[in-house]
């Protein structure tokens, strides 16, 4: 078979780089190791800048966002007890959408299975090839008959542990890592939030967050060790511990219920260089991975591919390749910068084994300078609003 | 002899408290281990906050300072050979005053003799005693005579090495300290300065600054190890050194010729709390340390003096305690802020071995960052020049 941009994984950067392109008018193929359903459970981030939700509307499917997605002018940090909030509409003029990933990547599949373009889903022993030369190849197995894709372009959007960024040869990339010394164990649950906004809490047991996915839906999580197993874990021992760890009007307000969905992630900062490997360009998680602290990664996955969709068709509309000459660069900068921010946040709010009492008092002073500075409340808005491309 | 405030140590935290004590009607007297000349052959930094101008103004020893200081609006940021200026006027409305320190010592210094307030150098074995009590005292030798200084109050302006705070029961104080593993190499020269404002260099051989104490008088600083001996620096090595750190047009502009002074001095973080104990008060370096990157030592000890100083003559004049009272707390809110930024900045501009690539490519983050963001500027710019008491 044969298109112009073969996608490898049907998460929301290729499918949204997918529909991006066939608004455009470029033929697009995605390939999906996993079934529909088993990419659509799983839970992951919620909180949308502006751009994301600019390029979901450009997409064409931001009706039920529109409809459902919850506008929140700012966000409540929370130290020891102490709380206070940051307002991003006074003090940029913007906001952010919480609408979980999930519904995106919903809204996103139901979209491209109504507009006929192909999506292969369950995909084995996918297989990148001549991306270097002007005719790569994608090759697969699905229900053990091979396959062959043949393409101008691959986009591989196939996370950090997909076969794209793997394919590069060896001493062409670069990267660049740290991991975090503790997970987050997150519980979903099927009731109201206990905030009006997100609540992010530093506590000396460690941090926590009061999220949402509805007004229904809550979504909490705690800073455990990075070893820990869910199952140490029952519902009760983790609702305790997250209110232990926030202020007592907000600790008073958390519900609690069975948890639909429970489950640790590590923490990771991760950044591959460059982006672009002959006719193969990495976005997304297959990119660089943000620690969850400041709700980049989604937001740099939709940002990634929105550049990549508008290179790509700019090369099929007047055959420039300036678009995807500089593609990398350009994505780097605002990359780096949302690694600092998420790097950042992630420092400030959680507890580091082994961190000594002076460091401590500067995770302290950093709140109290953030509590009393608009300057310094304008970074973490600007910053969390996300930054111009 | 008798005193209201004994004053121990005869730097610029002791003589600029003693000056406006004096201003106020409250006597002292300064007790000082080392000779005047000793004092005064110090060489230390010379960036002025505004609120310390201020208060060198209300001790009335702010001539020579308004004569001789050179007044900046600005500074120069340099990483990897970028340059970007730090435009403090533009973003705060406020500057800040490049006056040695040795300078406003003298200035002091020569206050203080014309008055005929009582100072006392070249004390040895000086010892505090009951300030635990109503009626504490400061024993010392000179000249082989035991003397005693009763008194109500003692300052402990005598540094980070100074007997105040090693007087305090252990127990009584908690220390917050961090070292880093690098020193700063100066050298002082009499040749105009590189450039009209203090350039900060971050280069991958390590951190460099171009400063100066007057338009005739240049210091320079290279980061060097820990570990390393001014020996093994003879003035070519420091120059050629220098020259490779910053950016061309600044290391064309470097004026050599031979040092008046070169030394190492380590970098250290260090907060001690609280800063009373009955009726002694720790001041300045005898209280915390700030790395000299962004030039808060002696605008913190100015500060302590300022609120310090207050406390007192609202003491004698009122009979309230209320300024004594509230001082640890009001000065340790301003000290963590000042460490917090220094370290920041510190952070920022220093190589650290052992940093992993990924701790490198932060730092270059938050040069680019800076800047493009005028709020990441604000943020410099108002911490540099100073945050409200």
């Amino acid at each position: 078979m044969r298109t112009q941009v073969a996608i490898v994984g049907a998460g929301p950067a290729g499918l949204l780089l997918g529909r991006l392109l066939e608004r455009r008018g470029v033929d697009t193929i995605i390939l999906e190791r996993r079934s529909r359903e088993h990419v659509l459970g799983r839970i992951r981030a919620g909180v949308l800048e502006q751009g994301t939700v600019d390029l979901l509307a450009a997409a064409g499917v931001d009706a039920r966002l529109h409809a459902e997605g919850l506008v929140h002018e700012g966000i409540e940090l929370c130290f020891d007890g102490d709380r206070r909030r940051i307002d991003f509409r006074a003090l940029t003029g913007r906001s952010v959408t919480v609408y979980g990933q999930t519904e995106v990547t919903r809204d996103l599949m139901e979209a491209r299975a109504s507009s006929g373009a192909r999506s292969i889903y369950d995909v084995e022993a996918v297989s990148l090839h001549d991306f270097d030369g002007e005719r790569p190849r994608v090759r697969f197995v699905r229900d053990g008959v091979e396959h062959c894709v043949d393409c101008d372009f691959i986009a591989g959007c196939d996370g950090y542990h997909g076969v794209s960024r793997a394919s590069v040869p060896a001493g062409a990339l670069r990267s660049f890592e740290r991991t975090y010394p503790f997970g987050w164990l997150g519980v979903l649950v099927e009731r109201p939030p206990a905030a009006a906004e997100l609540v992010y809490a530093h506590h000396e047991r460690g941090f926590a967050l009061c999220s949402m996915r509805s007004h229904q839906r809550s979504r909490y999580y705690v800073q455990v060790g990075a070893e820990e197993e869910v199952a140490a874990w029952p519902d009760q021992r983790f609702w305790d511990e997250l209110r232990r760890r926030l202020d007592p009007e907000t600790a008073a307000a958390v519900q609690t219920g069975p948890a639909i969905e429970k489950s640790i992630a590590p923490l990771r900062s991760f950044v591959a260089e460059p982006l672009r490997f002959g006719r193969l360009f990495l976005a997304g998680d297959a990119a660089h991975i943000v620690p969850p602290t400041g709700a980049k990664g989604l937001n740099l996955a939709a940002s990634d591919v929105g550049c990549l969709a508008q290179a790509l068709a700019e090369h099929y509309a007047e055959r420039s390749s300036a678009g995807l000459d500089t593609y990398s660069d350009r994505v780097l900068q605002r990359v780096w910068k949302a690694e600092r921010f998420s790097w950042w946040m992630t420092a400030l709010l959680h507890v580091f084994p082994g961190t000594d009492t002076f460091g401590r008092r500067i995770q302290r002073a950093e709140f109290d300078y953030l509590a009393g500075s608009p300057a310094a409340q304008l970074v973490l808005a600007e910053n969390y609003t996300g930054l111009p491309m």
